[in-house]
């Protein structure tokens, strides 16, 4: 039940070998991280591309949204508090029915409600127009402040892996939305509207040995963590937290658990814990978070899967990276 | 000869004002300025999109040099010191006769060359997946350093425009390129490779004030940063600095200095200084730089042009603001 940790040579992944060959920066710490830091700075950026991590009929407002929350989950993460970003709007074409620049506009109010839940200053950037036809790139560069962010890399064997959030909610919502593009609810909105686990990853960060965001499926992200920690991951599919809405809608067996693990589009966080401090620090989070155990960091390599005392065949695939559709 | 200061509504503009209106943190200042402010640091984040910025036919590794130095020339005209930057890369889809990621990773390999050039270390960033077909957006977060970093709006009535470097090169290399694609020289290298003036953005920060790069067209940039200094601006085509591959492949007459002070791409550096501090501060800048006062702030708004003593007619646009070709 154990594989090597993934190592799918696709282009993204020759190119990231290819800057972390550049990025020899202290600062940068290998690529390690999805964030960068410097002086008492986390810095982070992510890009959003039309019809690859978002629908093209997706609510503007949700698109905006949605990258604001992607980044602020990379903040969470190191348990850094927002301190500004700077935002890249390539415009595109009018959608069918819309005026030129209406798409925008709703996309930006959509960044400025997101900006204001989380207090996030808005500092500058850049806005560039596209050729015609050209699908929509948004990104995001967001700064935090933060004392001493836990990295990716710092789990240690006997770790107890802590989950604060849920898992499957974001794609059960996306497998709706195929299904029928008007479908809505909990589902729905956990694809189009992530929430940054912001109080939870400032809370964490005081107490853990490594910490990242699951945006990639548990499985995958898991595994990252343990290969860049130096061990292996075992997880138990029967702990995993699933809310209600999931429940309801896809069932609660194995096929139902497996496709929560490597579903992506969390950002839930993922926090290797010592066992002792375990009962502390899940003491400290709001006591309406979902979090649960759901595994442990072990000697040696690789990740392995069981569903209560089981032992599971690993899937094909551990997680989602994101493709054009 | 004297406009009103441009207020060509175009989505950009319109959008724009959106997230003026939206960036109302001290630290965005506005949005007057190309750079948000940090605590000592300086953040500016350019996007530039295939098609629009450059050429699909323009070789990769000086698509990479061009994003970084087009971020880099931001934080000269701060006098800041680069001290990280974040990657956006988007992958399109292999140009004929390169293998998939080909021109990624030789794009890759001009932002190394510009980063070893310039001293910038590449501290993190997003590697994402485009659609078929779709156009290249590549984008960077540039951070630097700086104590006290001169304004765009703090020019002051009676200040004269110093300009440091050359107008028109890039754009009469794009005009070559147009014409014959194999086209290469000085002038070609201008806008394939422009050059940030980080040295001279140091001398001039000091001692001016307001400062900015000129990259969409001279008479456009001054009238800008005339208007959010609450003054009008006066520029002498007379006296601009053109290079001697300017004058070899364009002449000297009226038309080809309307073109150069409007053509956009030069990431030369316009600063407004008092008069008499202007023979100290060119002394203090590096002997080989070009240089030469193209103007003057003065009451009123607007801008008005002339050649040596006669009064000319402003062209109808005042620069070049990058649209898709």
């Amino acid at each position: 039940m154990t594989a090597p940790a993934p190592s799918d040579k696709s282009i993204e992944q020759q190119l990231l070998e290819r800057l972390r060959e550049m990025a020899d920066a202290p600062a940068a710490a290998g690529l390690v991280d999805d964030v960068a830091h410097l002086g008492g700075l986390v810095l982070t950026h992510d890009t959003i591309a039309e019809g690859v991590h978002y629908r093209p009929e997706d609510p503007p407002e949700s698109v905006g949204w949605k990258l604001v929350a992607v980044n602020l989950s990379d903040l969470a993460a190191k348990g850094a508090e927002p301190t500004g970003a700077l935002l890249s709007l390539a415009i595109g074409d009018a959608p069918d029915k819309m005026l030129p620049g209406e798409w925008e506009e709703r996309f930006l109010a959509g960044v400025a409600v997101a900006c204001e839940s989380y207090d996030l200053p808005l500092l500058g950037g850049d806005t560039i127009a596209l050729p015609e036809g050209a699908p929509r790139v948004l990104g995001m560069t967001a700064i935090g402040k933060c004392a001493d962010a836990p990295k990716r890399d710092g789990g240690q064997e006997g770790d107890v892996l802590l989950l604060v959030g849920t898992l499957g909610d974001a794609m059960a919502g996306l497998a709706l939305l195929a299904e029928d593009e008007k479908a809505s609810g909990t589902l729905v909105e956990a694809y189009r509207r992530p929430v940054p686990l912001l109080a939870a990853g400032r809370t964490l960060a005081l107490h853990v040995h490594a910490m990242m965001d699951v945006s990639d499926g548990l499985l995958l992200d898991a595994a990252r963590m343990a290969q860049v920690s130096g061990l292996a991951v075992e997880i138990d599919l029967a702990a995993l937290p699933l809310s209600d809405a999931y429940l309801a809608a896809r069932g609660d067996n194995r096929e139902a658990r497996l496709f929560a693990a490597t579903g992506g589009d969390d950002y839930a966080l993922l926090a290797a814990i010592h066992p002792e401090k375990l009962t502390k620090v899940t003491s400290l989070l709001p006591s309406k978070s979902m979090k649960a155990v759901v595994g442990r960091l072990v000697s040696g390599t690789g990740i392995s899967l069981r569903d209560g005392d089981a032992p599971v065949e690993l899937p094909e695939r551990l997680g989602h990276e994101h493709r054009p559709q």
